[in-house]
């Protein structure tokens, strides 16, 4: 049986490096195009700081409103790495020490040689109820925590870490997934500015009215506008969501005339 | 007379490509490091889609919440560009054509010989009571707009037309900015892993308790472990907020003896 619901996520990262703008978000685009690629459909991105109020404030909202919800960043050693202890409050969960998560730990250290501190030990307690994700690239364990019809996935922050751990992720929710095949396709133009394009792209769009269909101004061009038209399409099969976005492009070609790059 | 409360901003960032990971947001990150270093406060980062409810949801909680809201995207004259028809609907105002706004379009078409299309003309329609915020890179003109204690402004999504705009952003709130120099210093250090200078960092960051101290595991190097300490410090002078920062670096370079690289 085909099923075409898309669960909706939302993602939350969580750093004071992200609010002061010294790092720039390059985890939320990752895990969104991952996410919406697998079918799933990204509501909301929140960045909020390492304070345990603020954490626990964006988790709750997210838990009542999505699906599927991917932190990312707070899982470490130090101090003010909180997401594990906002989750615990957030689900009044009590925090424990889980077995398996500590062996990920230690092994972590051990090939390297260093003694575990208190601070590591701090890695492996997990909300109660919470599986351990595997972190095949640094020290801290992620969290998997089933709330009511919602998952949530904390990641570590470091890019490297997060990206090698999200194929665990996509497998365990493999059975909410839609079957559904998400294809893009786009194109450039030319000499129109951005305005005039919107009427044909609006005509133009009506060729399939579930595609994602958007223009992006580009360039520094001033005297001769470029705009790239973008056309996102989802379907029961990947040939299907080929044609749906070619479609489109092809009746925006004819609107156009002669004006396509 | 000093003043050192700081304001405290949310910034909202529009924009399906956003949500489905095709574009990476670096305008949150340059808009936080700009407002962070006039020594505003910015809480949370919140990406939504180009939905009128979610644009309401999320600019009403950030009315509620913020002294000062920055908001990317959705200014343009596409139909799926609602962030201004969200603020009125947010704020309970109608729309309305801004003659100002009007000539600031007709004059970015006129210098290229395009006719203004009805399209162009929507970019005018602003939040009634909103000030136009001239775009010199672009169509769309932004707004401002004050509501209660809170200043709300609407910057369009592409970057070079968003950094353009915001010295002007800047002057509307000198009145409310804090007499602070914020500063930030550094440390490299190799050798040591992140849960073991976890501890030494929590007593150096005591030297300096209003600052904000960060270790950033660096680099992919597993077997010598890099990690990049962070003082971010804010006060009444430039003088005195290098040397709280100093202070900080200082104390952990004592404390970890020969590993600073």
């Amino acid at each position: 049986m085909e099923h075409h619901y898309q669960p909706r996520a939302w993602i939350l990262t969580i750093g004071n490096e992200l609010l002061i703008g010294r790092v720039i978000n390059t985890n939320a685009a990752w895990i969104a195009s991952k996410l919406t690629f697998h079918g799933v459909s990204v509501r909301r991105i929140l960045t909020v700081g390492d304070t345990i109020d603020d954490i626990v404030e964006a988790l709750s909202e997210a838990v009542r409103r999505a699906d599927i919800v991917v932190t990312t960043g707070g899982l470490g050693p130090t101090a003010d790495d909180l997401t594990l202890e906002a989750i615990a409050a957030a689900l009044h969960r009590p925090l424990v020490l889980d077995k398996e998560a500590l062996r990920m730990v230690e092994a972590f250290y051990a090939r390297r040689g260093y003694r575990l501190t208190s601070e590591a030990r701090k890695m492996a307690l997990l909300p109660s109820g919470a599986t351990p994700i595997p972190n095949p690239e640094g020290a801290a364990p992620g969290a998997w925590i089933v709330e009511g019809r919602t998952h949530i996935f904390a990641l570590p922050g470091v890019p490297r870490e997060m990206e090698a751990m999200m194929d665990w992720v996509i497998d365990r929710i493999k059975p909410i997934l839609p079957r559904l095949c998400v294809r893009e396709k786009s194109l450039l133009i030319e000499g129109v500015p951005e305005a005039v394009l919107a009427s044909l792209l609006r005509k133009a769009a009506r060729r399939c009215p579930r595609c994602y269909t958007k223009s992006h101004p580009k360039g520094h061009e001033t005297e001769r506008p470029v705009v790239e038209v973008r056309v996102l399409a989802s379907a029961g099969d990947c040939e299907k969501a080929d044609e749906e976005a070619g479609a489109v492009l092809e009746e925006l070609k004819r609107l156009l005339g002669g004006n396509v790059g």
